[in-house]
This record gives structure tokens, sequence and C-alpha cells, in this order.
């Protein structure tokens, strides 16, 4: 059960309706680093997104960046670029600390620009913050697979700034 | 020395000037989040943003909003219901799994009600947010404790939306 009066819905999706005055920077800051102009395809970009959620033990918001990642085609988890990003959002996860000068130099000889570095970190930051807002007022968790499923294909679909139908 | 290249600006400023497409969402979090509708003051939400930043070991954003708090005229420590909050905001920090029902239920017997809960986890969500950004790319962090004075000022005055002159 939630810790705070919520609508009936999944995750995030309940604390989004219940407030929409940071709902809209929250859907916003989604769309641009997920949807907009990067280096990364949107496919890679859910990938580091899932892979944090995982990490962070944040079972709703991985299964469904998982799912929109295939949704959206996948990405090839041997490319050498996506690898490096990997381990540079899975230290951002545990402390912006851990990050070295070394990490970030295989990143660069992996093929990764600034601008990759940069939508990984905020990446890796923003869902250490979208994982704990989801699991800190223990929102609701759907078992059932094809939950994720749908709810994947309409943000694959529509992205982030409309609201679930 | 930052990890990507970036203005010569500390902290989160830097990154802000750098990335405006991400900025404005994130400014507007920091916005509504901090100034919007709340039952805890403003002050009180930038004591809270400062705790979990010196928990994260952030030095640029504990010391900022360490400044900010101050300047909005600082919040009783001793306050039952603020405490309670700042315990719920270094579990959020951990992880968000951490959150029981008995820390939520302290925190209403001490007088929060579910808004307080909900920004009260959503600032330490945020917060370990902007501390990873902040540290995972390696920005700047001024020693010179009046810069805080200054920049606290000025985000006393002006908030979140106005870019720093």
């Amino acid at each position: 059960m939630p810790h705070i009066d919520l609508p009936p819905l999944p995750g995030i999706v309940g604390l989004l309706a219940a407030h929409p005055d940071t709902a809209a920077p929250l859907n916003q800051l989604a769309e641009t680093l997920l949807r907009g102009p990067s280096p990364l395809t949107p496919a890679q970009r859910e990938t580091i997104a899932a892979h944090v959620s995982r990490g962070n033990d944040c079972d709703f918001c991985a299964a469904t960046h998982g799912a929109v990642a295939r949704e959206l085609g996948g990405a090839d988890p041997d490319d050498a670029t996506l690898r490096s990003l990997l381990a540079i959002a899975d230290k951002v996860r545990v402390s912006g600390r851990s990050v070295t000068a070394e990490d970030i130099a295989e990143a660069r000889a992996a093929g990764a620009d600034d601008r990759a570095i940069h939508d990984t970190v905020l990446i890796g930051a923003a869902f250490s913050m979208f994982n704990r807002y989801v699991d800190g007022l223990a929102t609701l968790t759907p078992a059932d697979p094809s939950h994720y499923d749908r709810h994947a294909k309409a943000l694959a679909t529509d992205g982030y700034l409309r609201p679930p139908s």
C-alpha cells in the first residue's frame, strides 16, 4: 500500500496524476533526456535507464524502461560504447563522486563524445531520482508482465508528455 | 577539472549553461519543489535539500542550499515535524525501498501530512539526482565561502528560474 493517499495507478503514474505541479517538469525532463537530441538512440537511453533502475531494485521502473527499450528496437548489448556508458551509469547510481577520469577516458576510447557522457550521467542521476520517488512512497508495482508491455507501447509511441490513457 | 568541456562556472551552474535543453525542466523542478505551494516553508525545504546533499558528500550542493536556507531565515532544528522528515529524507537518499510504514507513521505523529511527506520524499530523490549530476561530471567546487553567500542571496531573492548573473 502506498505511504500516502494516491489514485490506484501503478508506479510513478499515480504520483504524476496526484501531483501535477511537479509532474510537469518531471515529464519534461524524461522527454528531453530520453527522446530529445542526443548521440545516443532512444533505445540506448532507455536501456541505460532500465539498467540503473535494476541496480536500484526499482522493479516498476526497470520493467517499464526495459520494455520501452525493447519496443524501440533494443540496443546491441555488445556495443563497446554502450558498455562503457553503462559502466559509468552504474557508478553514478552509487555515487557521483565514484566516476573517475579513467572511466571517462575508457568511454572516449570506446567512441563516446562529451554529449554522450553528459547524457549518460544525467540519465543515471535522473533515474536515481525517479527510482527513489517511486519506491520511497511505496507505489503499486503490477505483477502482470502484460501491464508493462501495454505501458511501454504507449511510452514508445507517444513519449512522456501525453497523459496515460 | 570537469570530465567534459564546460564553461568555467561552478557546480551545476556550468552544466545548466552548457545544456539548456535539460536545464529548463531541472530549473522548473527546483523552483516548483523548493518554492511552490507546500506545507513546508522554503527554508525547511532548503534545509532538507542541504541535509541530503551533505549525506551524499556533494560539497557544492550542501554549501549552496545550506546558505540559501540561512538566507531565507533558517529552520528550527528542534522542530519535531522537520526532524521526522529529515529522517525520511535520509532514508530516501540511501534507497527508496528503505522507507518503512513506521517512518511514515512517526512523521504523521509529529504533524506531517501527506503533502509534506510527498514533498520530502521528492526533495530527497531530486537532490539524489542533482548531487550525482554535479559530482558525476566533476564540476568545479569553489573553496571560498563568500561564493556560496553571493549565490545563495541570488537564489533566495530570485528563485531558480532566473539565469545567474
